[in-house]
């Protein structure tokens, strides 16, 4: 063996990242896009195919922002295009920040300011609460989740090695958070000497669909507080509040309680997901502490948003387009929301109580041959091969109880949402049936 | 104290990343552009204004890419809106990634295949650089750096804490990188019990200009491949060689060589920078090996590139476009290149000699009152204070030799380059004057 083929087989050696393989794409998200990839539902050239209802995104008014911005402002002026091509300042362009914290105003009903110097650019959404996490907290220490993406926790180990430890909630409680579950958790993650920085929750729930209530709301900020840890609000879905009670931010919340230490608080919000452009990728981390700000926006200063991205937003505010594309928006979310549920009950099935969000925490326990987490499973498999359905099981979101599955429906037209109903329904009756033999 | 009030005292922990502060923006760089921030020159509006001569970036041929992109691509249609609004694939837009690996073969003479389900998005030069440091090296580890970009090794410190350990190069030999400096250093290192998991280069070099030989490439790689490696090779101005001898990727000399292990192999390229778009963000990780390619890819899905930017790319290829427009920009770096090293010349200012990258390494050693770090420092502000150029100091790029600055000459138009000359040459005279009296 000469020397340099000696080389050629020993080992090369990547970092812990690259090796640890935690990334490796085995989750049940994966199989079930690749089933979509492999027969991709179309209204005419495949109406058997698999339809995505595991997607959190708003679709149901894009035509208004497609129209606005195809008309008016994404044909970039020859004046305009050197500006725009050039710019690479990390802190955004000015009217972009802007056009960010009056978005992150309107949507949480004007009853906060948010400064746009505290806004710092993200290109996804994960990756913003990734940045944020990555500030606040070492390898090896832990955030308590009261967000429960599973998926998100399994990345955010994989990227930072800090871990993301769920609060359990219950059905027989419709899944509240409480504090007495938050205490426990905290306690018991502390008893294993591991160092807890703080908290994680999406307010608007996801997948719950559902709101944090001012009391609770309060109580949780109370806790962290007093324990002098940090509390990252994942507000991605505040825009999509459809129905009373009304969204209370944490902003709002944090002047309410004397005393509070606003370092210690940290919102991600979204422009992208709720608007109905998640492709261009508009997210946003937003803090109130300087040096987080600071750390967040030296990290995004090596992933920056396109110019050209940045260029298109800034138009749809100030003209009062925005604000009625809020409320048009709104009350598309509400029929989609209440067609999906009212069709689902038809055949017995329930969903969580919810006024927000693009998607439904839908109880299908009555499907399941026993309640485990391998029957939930099974369910699953037999819902995109039968059904032909790509939904999200419990498992994906740390749920202990088996048989609860986030269904998405405002990322599909109204022609799609009827045949996934359809599918839904048949599928629920001939499996009811066959349990009951 | 009520208990609250106490707690508001306590000190709030964020994580290393944020409170090891060497993110902190001290550096010249940051100094320079703040001159220019409280004083930018415009021609009209404010001529004896700062002119940034820092910026290492194309705009030379804007011109050419302005007209087609805003008459042809950036208009969006309606159909294609929606796609484009909701594409999320991490792997990128099939159309996309083809342009890019078609980009990397045009700009690198056609010699070389690349694959484009090897290419990863990303959204910044530096960021791509990071990227793949991630993949190599764990904390604690080293690279051995031939490209020496002092402010980027900070970063890269700060971000993953891996070392980026400069290999000494001097004026005496042009500033060649030679196998003895490389092993030099290696050894160094090794001896301090620091892991050397790679090396890094930068080819055309940025800052001097220049490309390596075929030779000097197929020393190094046989170094890094005899010692199991990794070579990361930073291409980011392949695409600006203006002058012979051709420029000499790395896939080409991997062929060459036999036994070479490809998986140890890996390269960063971009569009953004060298066709005069950086606003935009088209920047390139490719690797030969394919866990660093998964890796990379499970990563840049932590800030996706706007579906917008994505599209806005492959059009300027496949009609002969962008064959014309590399043409054309090699004509006009060489002229703007012959222009300013002749004109430096005229009063006395020696470059060093150069076919490549959008700046120049220019020897300023006679205007120094002491051959020292301090006396480099001091002309620096010297010219931006006098004559008005923000210019970048050798100290930046961890050059050993005191007095050497990194001119760039692309990134202004001709009329501020014609000012900029005059500035340098009075600026020059006046000292050299003084100097000797």
């Amino acid at each position: 063996m000469s020397s340099l083929s000696k080389f050629m087989s020993a080992n090369v050696v990547l970092s812990k990242l690259a090796t640890n393989k935690q990334y490796a794409e085995n989750l049940p998200y994966v199989e079930g896009m690749k089933a979509y990839d492999n027969n991709p539902f179309h209204p005419v050239k495949n109406p058997n195919g698999v339809i995505l209802m595991n997607l959190a995104d708003n679709q149901l008014s894009v035509d208004l922002i497609k129209e606005y911005l195809t008309k008016k402002n994404l044909q970039i002026s020859i004046e305009f295009f050197r500006k725009l091509a050039n710019f690479q300042d990390y802190h955004g362009l000015p009217e972009y920040t802007e056009a960010i914290a009056k978005y992150m105003e309107e949507t949480r009903g004007g009853k906060v300011k948010f400064d746009p110097k505290r806004v710092v650019m993200s290109a996804e959404a994960n990756g913003a609460k990734q940045t944020l996490i990555s500030c606040l907290a070492d390898p090896g220490d832990a955030l308590l989740d009261l967000s429960y993406l599973r998926r998100f926790a399994k990345d955010i180990r994989w990227g930072t090695n800090v871990q993301l430890v769920p609060i359990s909630c219950k059905s027989s409680n419709n899944f509240k958070i409480t504090i007495e579950a938050i205490k426990e958790t905290f306690e018991k993650v502390q008893e294993e000497k591991i160092k807890v920085k703080g908290m994680i929750l999406s307010n608007p729930s996801n997948p719950l669909g559902t709101i944090l209530d001012r009391d609770t709301l309060k109580k949780i900020l109370t806790f962290t507080n007093e324990h002098n840890i940090h509390l990252v609000c994942d507000e991605i879905y505040a825009g999509t509040v459809f129905d009373a009670p009304q969204f209370v931010s944490i902003a709002e919340i944090m002047d309410e309680i004397s005393c509070v230490n606003k370092k210690l608080v940290h919102i991600v919000s979204s422009v992208s997901k709720e608007v109905g452009f998640p492709g261009f990728q508009v997210e946003i981390v937003y803090s109130f502490n300087d040096d987080v700000v600071n750390c967040a926006r030296k990290m995004s200063s090596f992933s920056l948003v396109s110019s050209l991205t940045q260029h298109s937003l800034p138009s749809m505010f100030g003209n009062g387009f925005i604000e009625k594309f809020l409320i048009e928006n709104t009350k598309k979310l509400r029929e989609r929301h209440e067609k999906f549920t009212s069709e689902l009950e038809k055949v017995g099935i329930k969903c969580l109580k919810s006024n927000a969000g693009v998607y439904c925490w839908v109880d299908l326990r009555t499907l399941l041959k026993e309640q485990t987490p391998d029957a939930e499973e099974s369910l699953r498999k037999q819902i995109i091969n039968d059904a032909k359905l790509n939904i999200s099981p419990g498992s994906s979101f740390s749920c202990s109880e088996a048989g609860w599955f986030r269904i998405c429906f405002a990322n599909i037209d109204d022609q799609t949402m009827e045949i996934a109903l359809q599918r839904i329904q048949k599928f629920v009756q001939s499996n009811t049936r066959k349990l009951m033999l």
